[in-house]
């Protein structure tokens, strides 16, 4: 009997697709894709907030995180302003707020906070400059460490260390493992579609089985 | 009134945690992440599969992928085979085989692959020569282009090109925007917790109101 197969012998030929379908389909093929709230402010306090799904834990002690920015489309004055005051924030998205975390994706001009284009409200703790996000329920504030150019299409990698989180304790376990779920974070596929997370299993740390 | 706020005043004290609770509050904290297994093999034919979830979307003309791996921990044979061999595979981790593909993280010694000691099943496309995941619904053959030191934490982000997708036809929309719900594709949070997904909402390219 010949073993059942998952997927079909000819690959998809996206290279045959138009512009549009292509950047659809890249964008939904590498998997499931976090989703926060970039808080940046500018020399002048005028603040901004950009949808990314493009963050990624780099290591745990120092505490660094990834971050991947393309100028040309929506997020760059958050580049901007990440260069010049080296700090910023991430915010989870919830299912509460996604449509206006979604709207930040625009291209509203400099001048204009997408706070208060989409309604969504900044906040400050103790004296970290940048803005946070009060319907968020995680909050990370960032410092700045390292830009990388990616040449090959002219993104940036920016590397940040988490300075502080803001949430409720009781989202952390006693292992200090934070219940996304419980937190009600969700996430994204593509460019625009969003999805809530359903716990299928917590696994212990694997072993090689002894013989 | 005041305003509910959804987080606690006081960040949470992690520099004072314990080795472990910092590696699994700072692995939980950023937010969703994706899960795929890599394939790789040697120049002896030895093949390795290696469970991640720090690949992300770099663009999508070229169509380009990250990947970060860490030499200290498990998927280290990875790195030297994506060194020497110049492709590796990406496969999507659904909820049939989340188990399998975790227990791919024990140290499992070079000469043991992980397709043999996990009981997932190795199979290749037309003349590519790094192995694909069987049981996996979205298979990317990939290409390395080029190899990013991060010196900060001694980590290592790889950048590859999609060179073929290998799935059924009938997750992609019109649009060619892949249904990775209909995939079974899941996702993690932490170290080894797993997430199915549900749809919220796919929404509209966002665009500044007329006013």
């Amino acid at each position: 009997m010949e073993k059942k197969c998952n997927v079909a012998k000819k690959s998809i030929q996206f290279q045959l697709f138009s512009q549009r379908q292509r950047i659809n389909f890249i964008n939904s093929i590498l998997g499931i894709k976090p989703c926060s709230l970039i808080g940046t402010i500018n020399s002048t306090k005028k603040t901004n907030l950009s949808i990314v799904n493009s963050t990624f834990h780099l290591g745990a002690n120092p505490s660094l995180v990834g971050l991947i920015i393309r100028p040309d489309i929506s997020p760059r004055h958050t580049l901007e302003n990440i260069r010049d005051i080296k700090k910023f924030t991430i915010n989870h998205v919830n299912s509460d707020i996604y449509q206006k975390a979604h709207q930040t994706s625009a291209r509203y001009s400099a001048d204009t906070s997408e706070f208060e284009a989409t309604g969504l409200t900044e906040m400050y703790h103790e004296d970290f400059i940048a803005p946070f996000v009060s319907e968020s329920n995680i909050q990370l504030a960032m410092n700045f460490v390292r830009e990388i150019s990616i040449t090959e299409n002219a993104t940036h990698l920016i590397i940040a260390e988490i300075e502080s989180v803001y949430m409720k304790e009781d989202y952390l376990g006693e292992d200090k493992y934070a219940n996304l779920e419980k937190a009600d974070t969700i996430c994204t596929s593509g460019l625009e579609t969003y999805h809530s997370i359903s716990l299928l299993q917590r696994l212990p740390y694997a072993k090689v089985p002894s013989s």
